[in-house]
């Protein structure tokens, strides 16, 4: 099967809104099994839907548009894909209902146009929206398959894991099922050198690594008919790929970095605290991005001025003038001066050049030291990042966060 | 003039990346005044690629492909839409020097591949790529334009810049000359509403207001023959809506408004300081995010723990106690611990509750106090904002941004 993904709506056009839902939907899409070919988008404009529709209906077999489901007249997209399958408009009582009983819980009365939104397909599945007023609907007919979703993500992404994904693995004899192990400290070359063997001669399930702004994607996918013999099929191949690889593999799924970490930390027990120079608080504040990261972080210092580090962290002033702030040794100094200052159990000190200034003929634009302490000692590392400031501090934090999460493991290791 | 945006790679298609070009091209020929009727996404497929350019040739004047000039074998664009236009590829040897001095500047070997990369289109413009090493190229033919530009945001977006925009300027009889007032503190409606006359009256200069995540970007756009006219149009607009509208209009052109609090703190010789709690540090990184931050930026502190808030703040027990961490009290006590602490100029004290848990039947997700402390007094807001974690604290952040300018002007208005 494959389908084409048309994104409805003019803001799109103008470059307003970045196309999100069409991410979203390709990556689900192609972790299904279902192939897309195209993407379009067109904007509110009856005879332009329409061509495009017409169109995407010719070259595949399911049709998945997006936006276009609103309240005003602009919002055109059920009414041209259900005159493009041969489907009338009807009132949906049921919708009808849902999208009173929304304006009743936020306290606000349903205008009239909002009636607009329950009238659908006659001859539809029709999608509940659990997070806004407009229902989705699967129309199903001569072979295609027409399937409309609301343009907002928080309403898009739901309905589609809800409704549309079991709906779409009904539809196919077998299933993908797929298990993802996120790296971290391995480039893609070598994570496919190490892996090479398993890459080429497997056939079911298959493995393929994607590269990342920061860190590597592992996509291990078993063809099946059904969820359990997909994790009988993929669970000895995670086993063996752990076992290549080691602890470079950080985490499963969707799992950012600081949630590996922040998870680490809490069945551990244990706190963080940082002291960031060039990062300026982007590494707390990617820290307590994770729901719950209260309970592993009680502070963290931004000491961007040499007299801060003194203060805060007792960095020593001889050892800022003898070796500069961004050195080894001030990172060292930095991480076990905030381990001590916060009472945590790891610390971490940042300190580089983010750019575009401060750069001198040894110490370039991209050179960061990051020190993680602990109750084991305190290893300090060295990298050089290329980029512009932005990407340098990303991943100047990404590094920090997997020298914090390797801190973690090392005094676990202590302990046994 | 109207164009079409095709968007060429497998990777999208795979929804591996965000189509970020797209609505950078969307955007910046919707600000030239070129409309833009369909935007299309194939992947590194001859048959299929072919088939939606000549397409595209049929409906729009101009046709912008990015993606799929680098120099493997699945890079097809060039050949494809050089074909659909009748032009041969020929070797471009300025554009082979350019290759080659680029493996040089980074110390590499040239790959016999790169040479790929200089085949160009016999009578075509040829587009200098001062950041990587696909050239890109504009042939123009029989009434209709073709563009091709590499994929890589870092390469396309200065080429298009550079090269591209010019180029279409040229084309056109009038230029839409634009200015635009980035706006905090007001919603699009009220701005709206306040420019209800400006907006239905005007004809030449146009003035619309645009929403964004935080805030409201607010565009005076002159239909005119030069930039001196532009300017001679569109000053006295601005003028006009920045007296009608006041401090609400915190910076120009595509600035942030981080970005504006930056230059401001620093035309004045000021510093500042923050103690985070449900930023978490965020905050801090979103000012050390512009670069020339260490002038106005020496130390900032996450204080998560109410220990924290009061070692670094001296925040009292007894406020705490009374009437909480999230409270009126605490952000007021923070505001001024840090300034004290950090002997800055201004002191910004964030204490919410950013969720999902945390809450209580009083203190709902989404209730954020902001202190502001600066040698005029303190001034103490309190905001609910809506939506997940992540936005939560992101909005946050930029209220809190705006009552740092807002304590900046206090101050400068103070010492008159």
């Amino acid at each position: 099967m494959n389908a084409e993904i048309i994104s409805v709506g003019t803001e799109l056009l103008l470059g307003e809104i970045l196309n999100t839902d069409a991410q979203f939907l390709a990556r689900r899409l192609s972790e299904t099994g279902i192939d897309v070919y195209y993407q379009t988008v067109v904007g509110d404009n009856r005879q332009r839907l329409s061509e495009s529709v017409r169109c995407a209906l010719e070259r595949a077999d399911i049709v998945i548009a997006s936006g276009g489901l609103g309240p005003t007249p602009d919002d055109l997209t059920k009414e041209v894909l259900s005159e493009c399958m041969g489907e009338e408009l009807v009132m949906h009582e049921e919708s009808l209902e849902e999208i009173k009983g929304y304006f009743r819980a936020i306290g606000h009365e349903m205008a009239e146009n909002n009636k607009k939104q329950a009238m659908m397909p006659k001859n539809a599945i029709i999608l509940k929206n659990n997070n806004g007023t407009a229902p989705g609907a699967i129309i199903e007919k001569n072979g295609k398959i027409v399937i409309m979703l609301p343009g907002p993500p928080n309403e898009l992404e739901p309905m589609f894991n809800e409704s549309v994904l079991p709906y779409l693995k009904s539809k196919s004899e077998y299933i993908l099922y797929s298990r993802v192990l996120q790296i971290f400290g391995m480039g893609e070359a070598m994570v496919a050198s190490k892996l090479e063997d398993m890459m080429n001669e497997y056939e079911n399930p298959t493995v393929a690594p994607y590269a990342k702004t920061a860190g590597v994607r592992l996509r291990i996918t078993a063809k099946c008919k059904s969820e359990e013999e997909g994790i009988r099929l993929t669970e000895p191949v995670e086993k063996k790929i752990k076992e290549i690889l080691g602890d470079v593999v950080y985490g499963y799924g969707d799992e950012t970095i600081q949630e590996a970490l922040v998870r680490l930390l809490a069945e551990k027990g244990l706190t963080i605290s940082a002291a960031e120079s060039c990062t300026g608080g982007c590494f707390a504040g990617m820290i307590t991005d994770v729901a719950g990261a209260s309970g592993v972080l009680n502070e963290s210092v931004v000491t961007y001025a040499n007299s801060a580090k003194m203060k805060y962290l007792g960095v020593r002033e001889d050892t800022l003038a003898r070796f500069g702030a961004v050195s080894e040794q001030t990172a060292k100094e930095m991480a076990e001066g905030i381990r001590k200052a916060a009472r945590a159990d790891i610390g971490i000190g940042i300190t580089g050049i983010a750019g575009p200034g401060g750069a001198s003929a040894d110490k370039p634009v991209g050179l960061v030291y990051i020190g993680a302490a602990s109750k084991s000692g305190t290893t300090v590392k060295r990298i050089t990042l290329k980029g512009n400031r932005e990407k340098i501090r990303h991943q100047a934090c990404v590094y920090a966060l997997d020298a914090a999460r390797r801190a973690v493991l090392d005094m676990a290791q202590t302990d046994c």
